[in-house]
This record gives C-alpha cells, structure tokens and sequence, in this order.
C-alpha cells in the first residue's frame, strides 16, 4: 500500500540493533514544528505490531495503546525501539520508544504500551457476551460541513498536516474560526484519507488526535501539549467517512481531559481514547 | 501514617539494586488469589512518587499513570524497579515495573507510566482557564446502601480485601446479588477508608478499581482480569465518603471497557479511569 499514510507509518528493521527500527518524519504530517501525535501513535502502533508478529504473535489489532508524549517530533529521522513483553494465547503486548537524533545525543520523543488482539473473532456476535449501549451523535453530513480549506489563513500555513485527508468539521465545532466558539467543549468532524484509502485500526489511531485541541471551543486556541493518550481500538471500521468526536468537561490546574470517539461508515463506535493535555499557554500581555 | 492502606502501599528502597524498591504484598487485599489492582496502582502510585522526589522532582500527584497488566499478583514480596524519565518544571514523569520471585525467575506482574505534577497550585481558581461541566450522579445517602457485609457469602469468603474498606452499593447495583442484575452496564459506590483516614491522591487510585466488575451488573459475575487501566488525578480530594461510579458501554471481542469517575465529600470530580478488561470465562457447561 504506497499511500502517503502508509509510507509515513512504515518503519524499517535496523540490522545492527536487535528490536531497533527506522522511520522518516515528515514535515508533511506536522502542525507547527511537532509531527502529529495521532501520526506518531500510529506509527508506533505499526511499527510494534510488526516486532510482535516477528517474535510469533497472532495478534494485528491495537485494543489498547498508552503514550507518553515527552518531547515535540519533527521532521527527520527516527529510531523506534521496540520490547516484545508478552506474546500470549488472547492477546500480546510489547512496549515501543520513538526517539530523534539531537545536538546531545538521542532525544526521546515518546513511548507507549500496547496490547493487541484479534478483532476478527467470532465472539462479537455471542448476544450472551455483547452490549452496546453507543449511539453515533447527530452531525450534519459531510458536504454540509466544513472543510479544512476555510480554516484561517494562519492556521492553515503551520497546519501542513491538513493537506494528507479531508477534514471537515460541523458548523457548530468551527465556530471558533470567527472568534466565536460554541464554549460547549466539544469539536465533531469527518474524516477521510483521499485516494480510497480506507480505514483499518492503524487509520483510527491518527483520527483519534488528528483535530484542533478541543480548547479552541472554550476559546483559548493554541497548542495544548498532550502529556498521555490511552486509545482503544475495538472493532474494524467499514469503509467509508469516519465521525470523530471529541470532548472536554474539566479543565482545572491547568490541564484539561480530551475523550475522543471515532463511528464508521456503518455508525458503530469503532475507536476511543482519552488523552491528558495542558493548557495552552498564557500569552503575556503585550 | 500507620493505617493498614498506608502499610500497603509503602515499598522500602533496596539498597543493593539502583532505582529497586521492596514490598510485602497482604492477603488483606486479595480477591481470590490476586491482589487487588487498584491497591497495586496505588503503590506504584506511592512507589514512583518517591523516585521522582529522591531525583529532585517537586510534582506529588499522579495526575496520568497508565498500567498493563500482565499476570495476577499474590501474597508475598515483591520488588519494584522505578525509572525516572524527565524531572520537568511543570511535570515529572516515571516508570515502575513490579514483579515477584517465582520458581522460574522473577514474574513481572504490571508496568506502568505515570506523569505527575502538582495539583496545589492556584491555576484552578482562574475562571478564563477553568471549565466543569461535570455533575455527581444521584445516589442515595451512604446509609440507604448495601454494606460488603451483605454480599453472597460465596463471595465474601474469596474477596478478603472487603473487610479493608467501607463500601456500600447503591441498591440498584447490587441487585447481582439476587441474580437480577440491573442490566444498565453500571454500579456506584461510597468508599471510605476506616479509622479517619481521609482520601488523598492515592487513594483515589485504590477506588478507582475496588468494585466489582461492571460485568456483575451484566449477569456476567466472575473475574475479568484486566489488561489496562489508565487513571487521571484531577484534584485532591476533600474529607469525607467518597461516591464511585463504574460504567461500560460496550461489551465486543470478549473486551469491555470499564469507566470510572470518583467524587468526594463536596461534589466534585476528582479522579477517572478507564480499563479495557477481558470478560469473564466462559464456564463449561455441565
């Protein structure tokens, strides 16, 4: 698959280091001058499935990936340090570290640990053993919304990532474009890769933490650094657009929780997570 | 502090092994042959705390820790391996593995991250910088619930950890006890621990994973082991009963998520989690 998503989560086995792979980050995935958390996440996600399935693991889907975020990505190279736990009968766990060349020596950039299973089982279909008590919230349909090209000006010329998907957020969750955010704390959004692209487990780790930190609706825009983020991929999405939620209710001492949940084109939750992020920066008065 | 929560969750430092710390773990807070997992977070929680301070950090509450899961602890010693990341101005960040010492080696029995800062600070009182739509859900008084005491002797004789703590069911999520669980997908609690001993951070981090499985309340009782939690600290708590509620929306692939949100004397959120746990076995039909 030689889509742009998928040269940018590919990572290649360093022959001289056991467990070490390579990637490139690309400046094309970047907002500001950090790469994209939900890019980076599902690099790493890639990157440990593939270590988990050289060691003899039988597991290809990431129902569980928690991140540490330590310092901001950019482009560039990068190694990918990859620890094999656990390869289980259910489910198989490993750890992954992605850090950069630096002036000092290597920069750690983040780490998580995941845990994978098999998505495609049969046991999703026991009534006994299912429950499912979701219900994809009300947005208005794609082209009734509103696509990246009328984000500002000056969001658009650091936000290089919004060229790589189509990106349309609902009338409500872009009101902060006109100064006027809807102070709800919430943003709602459609997703798609372009060039029929369609989504798989490793897609949804990107859409999790791929919009505006969820602050812009509560009218302190800027870059809300994400300290941690636990996804939970939890079924295979259908093809087609992806609705992407996410959510605040607390800001307090100056870091706030953003829930995201991701529906796919037949309207089931497919993805959740939850990440812990500071609050932008207070802007000294001027 | 010499209450049994505290004797818990103090580890003592190895001198012989660099960043190796030692515990007893108590059969007082075991359910069956395990060791309760939130009273494991807790002293991880204390554990690596005490690493950041010792390497100079100035963060006390874990406001992100994130566990896997890998085997089930027992009774005995323990040790607890902690490694400090970043010391940062407004963060630090660690991790610690447990293990014990089994026949064929050490086990490793969960690892976690954690991020820790201070929620002291006076950042909460700046209303341009504070947003809670949050609301304690509606439970009856502490007095109108349903005591440990009156759990199915079958299940008091295997979960010893009760006699540690008072917690008292509403009675709408104790009605597994008569084979007529509510089927909502939740159960909420009071918590509070004996002999005055006033909730703080840590905890939280206890009665975010004390209760029962959300599955009882799904006419699936018995052990669902989980494979990672994440928990976030979001204020320190005020005196008095703590309320608890566990929910899951969905129950697919044989893995639930489970979340928690915890409430203290004054109504407010103070700490939530969610864990993506397996569900029970299925038992053999006879």
């Amino acid at each position: 698959m030689g889509t742009p998503f998928d040269a940018a989560t590919t990572a290649h086995r360093d022959p001289e280091v056991a467990g070490r792979y390579t990637a490139a980050l690309s400046d094309d995935w970047s907002i500001g001058a950090a790469v994209n958390g939900g890019l980076l996440l599902a690099l790493l996600g890639t990157t440990l499935r593939t270590a988990l399935e050289e060691a003899g693991g039988t597991h290809p889907d990431p129902v569980s990936i928690s991140a540490t975020y330590l310092s901001a990505a950019a482009e560039g190279p990068a190694m990918l340090d990859t620890d094999v736990v656990r390869i289980g009968r259910s489910v198989s766990t490993g750890t992954v570290r992605l850090s950069q060349p630096g002036p000092d020596g290597d920069v750690e950039r983040l780490r998580a640990t995941a845990t994978y299973a098999d998505l495609g089982s049969a046991e999703a279909e026991d009534p006994r053993r299912s429950f499912d008590t979701t219900q994809r919230p009300a947005a208005p349909p794609p082209e009734e919304c509103i696509g990246s090209e009328h984000a500002p000006p000056e969001f658009l010329a650091v936000a290089r990532m919004l060229g790589e998907f189509d990106l349309r957020l609902t009338p409500e969750s872009a009101r902060w474009r006109e100064g006027d955010p809807s102070r709800r704390g919430e943003l709602t959004g459609w997703f798609r890769l372009p060039g029929g692209r369609e989504p798989d487990p490793m897609v949804l780790l990107l859409v999790l933490d791929c919009l505006p930190p969820v602050t812009f609706d509560l009218g302190l825009p800027g870059w809300a650094p994400t300290l941690s983020l636990t996804a939970h991929v939890r079924r295979r999405p259908a093809p087609g657009w992806l609705l992407v939620t996410h959510r605040t209710r607390l800001m307090a001492h100056g870091l706030f929780e953003e829930d995201a949940e991701v529906w796919d084109g037949q309207g089931r939750l497919v993805a959740q997570s939850r990440q812990l992020a500071m609050l932008p920066q207070r802007r000294p008065r001027g």
